[in-house]
């Protein structure tokens, strides 16, 4: 069954949309910085760009055209990320000793991309090749966030702490003191959380189940950094009884005494954003924490973290409004709303959903082969694309992971 | 409040026989093999012998006696396992370091503690001292088991493969074939889980507490190691599509290709036991499997493993039966009952449950801290003590462990 | 006392000529070939770039201009390499996590940095300052040879195998067969090496001094890579009895089968060179080995690696000509001269000759505190400036080091 | 030709005391203290016990008796140090996870060696036998020093500091204050150095062969920790300027800021010693320190280390007295000869002697497969047996090793 034109074209809009969404985020940088990895949890910006390429090769290309032949026979391996029924991998750790492909190259691997797949969209398109394509879009997006973590991360091993867009994050743009924290009750009871078929969604979010709730108590904002300094200064860093023992290990082994990127400077703290060095202020959400830090912090506030079926029961009515990517200002700032700013901790390690299916094929291997020794986080950050979010989706990173804009919101 | 006569008479009997029951671990022992760490999780059984004792010192006798006088100042670190609240501790990966104190020593330690503990008690003892002394007593359990699991780490290291017992496993004491797998289904709904004050268990038991839990099946007898044999033709062990990512790499990066102890010769399979090697037995159920091999198999296997609340609520009335330690058989064996010979993995993290409460100071971090980046373990094995286990009872490891005797049960 | 104006222009004319040679060898570079670094002991392009300038600015600029002003605060860490007396260093092993100065700001450094330096010159130059920029001139020279080295190496972990010249070394190039190998005799006694003061040299070359030679016999030419095949197809790699202890681990740990860059390929070997990937030749020299793969060679050879004595007292009288930097033809080919195409590991660890002074301050860095665990390299190789070479040149490097053109040449 | 009985019977004399001299080593320990290898460098007390055993069943047993079978063919494997040509061995690093054999399993095997090999002294000894004996005693006496070495650095680990001897050193024992230090001048010329074939010599001593030594002087004693105390005082340990590259990178990255074993407190220096820990007194030698802190201290000094040869020409006459093991006060003391207390780091990388040839067979492997990165000590210590040290005796180690008991002589 073929879609109807006017889908075809919205669809086409869209993809061309999300793909330049990409090579925007591009134009501040020179080709230099597209070549780093600065650890092996990141990846080169070039990387990036040439990896949601191959899957729209592999996944929509090879898939729909019994005769593609591939672009480059090695890029297949190159920027394959993890997906073992593909076929080999380049090593992750040695994504960044790749000068080659150069950036302009990459480009025209993009463009080559491009238009073949938006010819064989408009050569009449099933719902599958537009669900298809459709995942694609949605897998550039998550790229374009951690371009975003990827190349911040890069910067911030550079003691010239490089800007990198000319804006600069002024404290007026936080806007007023955000209001006092409160706690807003909910019910529990018998509920339902998770996706159900209609509209995109990835396979870790369904299906939709029924889930027991107790009553509880959520934080009506996120934590803020002021709040986050008074945790600092009554020694939060140095009590082991506040922290988990894994946690209280990377304390020790990685020496945290602050979030990931302050700094401090006589007595006070600074800390690198893509803007460059920013004094930090009392009224922004702090973010770049570790599950590990946002547990310590709400064992020390006498609270705890959310459960990510009591956020997501909190929010699932409330329309995704809130500080994105698309504002390009890059450092969380109060909102009212439950999404954007900074991905919220919850307290839920991150397993199938009861009755879990994961896609066909390879691409099974996109969330499923993940759901262990990690924590779901709920919401959205200011580097998120705002068309990407929704109610029901689950991101989620091991405990120790600092370089997402990950951030705090209580409950109880 | 004080205990009557019966009780403190019943409870030095118990403190008696679990003392002894350490030390009757270690009579096959020479006085080198009380020494040795053969990696950083496991721990000399000296050790073993003196933070046992350290317990009961730091716990009771510090906690009960105004005027105690440590047995010896430096014990105090060198004993300490993990409790930051207690003070310093001797670096866990340097425990087989230590020479001194020498066995003969810590003997010494063990009845100058046990004389100290046993005339406290006999001196009237409140309730909440029987429930400390208790709980060192539980505390001593967990340590038998591990005294054997580390013995049997450490002598797996020599080539020269030593014997711990004189007796001998024999086939027959497999007893008969099993009878074939079948599941046993079981309604789902709103029960309770976890424990009740009722008797002692540990915090990480409490509070007892709804659960929804959807109509399954349960597997009616653990995974034999004949199955895992098929598991391994089919190529389990090079299947990608089979582990999770953490799984899959664990295979990449140690090599494995058969359970802990399991050595290849001319085709057939043997294992490393504490009753030396044995030819692998198709019909004893398999152990010494990581939760990744576990949840492999039970991909493999068209099944999962169970949740947590699936296996109590299937175990909750029924006595606590099966292998245990006092058979001093020491490899796994079919019994009907879900308890005994290999701890089952859960597929469930090991979380707080809801509304769950620490022990107050030091003892809080006995089980809260751990509550990250582990799996749950239910029933026990052929080396946990029978009088230590119960059906609310929660055993964690990280996914990757295996030496310990965990092995599979089935779920769908 | 200050210069002559011919001496000046002569000098003035060798910087120019040096400093763009540097600058010619990235003529074929993409700005991304410019940032990476394959591994600890390789450096950016950028990187040499920018320190052979900063080499100039601190030794030069800094020492000879009483209100300089350094052209960016920061490079002044960013690219020290290792002289501990001008202040902190950034991370030897992170120069390729910095994308920024970029290549463009770079060479903006370097012309800055020109100007001042010919300004300076022409403004009357001291012999001390003449020496001071010729010592930085072969400090260049040194670096022109290590961008090569570096290139190739980072180049050589691409599966694409990159061509750093269109240029393609055939077969053909490497000339007739060269004639078979012979020893020639030398007379020992009580001879003199090392360099006068006459001229430029570094001052590990000096003093002159007296040493007792016995009567040897040294190699007619360098091993070539036919020969060394034989060393492979008689099991060199696989019999420790041919191996220095350390070597036999390097084997072991490194998996070493073949000198560096070689890959076989259905029987046949080639090797990855600047050139792109090319059939090995059995009349090439072998290059890329180790010291201890030399030291094996000649075990097995029944012969030795020469003293450092040894191979200057054969070419101290001889002119420096063979194949050089300035050919442009990256790969080491038969010469009959003692000089070029591949470094010659010598028997001989580096030490400071009798009498060693180390340069005044800093600069007494250079050379003097790396005399431990090094074995001196002499002759040059392909990949030096012809003008750089001399008879008492050493070079030194660790006995595992294998990505400078390193090879052999047998003594006995 | 065989040797006289006068002959014979003083090998066997000579035999029994070596052997138990190291079992006289053993008597203060408990069998625990046998075990522990407390870095892949050391090895436990029993596995140099049965190691030195293998030696001679290897070397002595296996080569002149032609039916003989091994004592146990696993120990064949387990008790190789580092003989390729004799066939696998166990992972040096894993020798302190061995409990098998027990101590008393060990002294059987001695014992068995012992008899097995007088059996075949008295049976008529060829000189080759006799020789090979000889060897094999030396080889024992070399694995005496270790076992004192090994355990000083194994007890040293323990905060419990045990004492390994109930001897107790006080600073009476050190004598009267030692003369100043002054330099000896030597002419030099011509001369000749390394052993003839005349007793025994080890390989690398040999051949004797001519050196030609400029004039030098040497220093009248060891340096003493109070002048040590001194260049510590000066920021040694702080001042990159003194020292090696290599050397440099150690103190920062292992944390050095005095020899191995001392320990601050309050203020005063005190060191572990085999007796316990012990004020370190400004008279004493000092030891424990690497060959980077020997060279830092001697430019430190404005002097230098001697060459091996300007060493051994200054005591090739000299009879070797000192303070060797045999007087079991196991910390250095002032003596007036160059031998024992504390062995010297000469400046002389480790290499073979000119015309060296290395001992047939798998002996071979002794000695000359460890020369690189290794540097010649001289004199022998306070733990080395009087019996095994003379001029020409060449002992090595890594720049970095400081658990040797290792001195500094200056030269100038």
């Amino acid at each position: 069954m073929s879609l109807e034109a006017s889908a075809v074209g919205e669809l086409e809009r869209r993809y061309r949309s999300v793909r330049a969404a990409s090579e925007r985020l591009c134009v501040p940088l020179a080709p230099e910085d597209y070549v780093v990895q600065s650890m092996p949890d990141a990846s080169p910006t070039k990387w990036h760009l040439a990896h949601t390429s191959w899957f729209f090769e592999t996944f929509v290309l090879e898939a729909y055209l019994p005769d593609y032949r591939p672009f480059h026979p090695q890029y297949r391996v190159l920027f394959n990320s993890y997906y073992e029924a593909v076929g080999p991998k380049h090593l992750r750790a040695e994504r960044g000793l790749l000068t080659r492909p150069t950036v302009a190259e990459v480009m025209v691997y993009r463009s080559a991309i491009d238009e073949a797949v938006l010819a064989l969209l408009r050569d009449g398109a099933s719902a599958a090749l537009a669900a298809r394509i459709e995942l694609g879009l949605q897998h550039e997006q998550q790229h374009q966030e951690l371009i975003l973590t990827d190349l911040q991360h890069a910067f911030a091993q550079n003691p010239l702490a490089p800007v990198y867009t000319a804006y600069r994050a002024r404290g007026a743009t936080l806007g007023e003191a955000p209001p006092p924290l409160h706690f807003v009750s909910r019910d529990g009871g018998i509920e339902q959380i998770g996706a159900t078929n209609e509209g995109f969604t990835f396979d870790n979010e369904r299906p939709r189940h029924r889930v027991l709730v107790e009553p509880y108590q959520l934080a009506s904002r996120l934590v803020l950094a002021g709040e986050y300094r008074e945790f600092m200064r009554d020694g939060g860093y140095r009590r082991p009884e506040l922290w988990l023992s894994d946690g209280w290990a990377a304390v020790q082994s990685f020496g945290w005494s602050a979030p990931l990127y302050w700094r401090e400077r006589d007595g006070e703290y600074y800390r690198y954003s893509l803007h460059g060095e920013l004094a930090v202020s009392a009224h922004e959400p702090v973010c770049h924490v570790s599950f590990y830090e946002a547990d310590a912090f709400a064992r020390w506030a006498q609270a705890r973290l959310p459960s990510e079926a009591e956020w997501e029961l909190a929010y699932a009515a409330t329309p995704v409004t809130g500080h994105f990517a698309e504002a390009e200002a890059w450092i969380p700032r109060h909102t009212p709303s439950g999404f954007g700013s900074a991905w919220v901790w919850t307290a839920t390690p991150y397993v199938a959903y009861p009755g879990f299916r994961p896609e066909a094929g390879a691409l099974g291997e996109y969330n499923g082969k993940f759901m262990c020794n990690q924590l779901v986080l709920r919401g959205g950050s200011c580097f998120s694309p705002e068309s990407h979010l929704r109610a029901t989706y689950r991101n989620f990173f091991p405990a120790a992971a600092r370089w997402q804009v990950t951030g705090i919101r209580l409950a109880r």
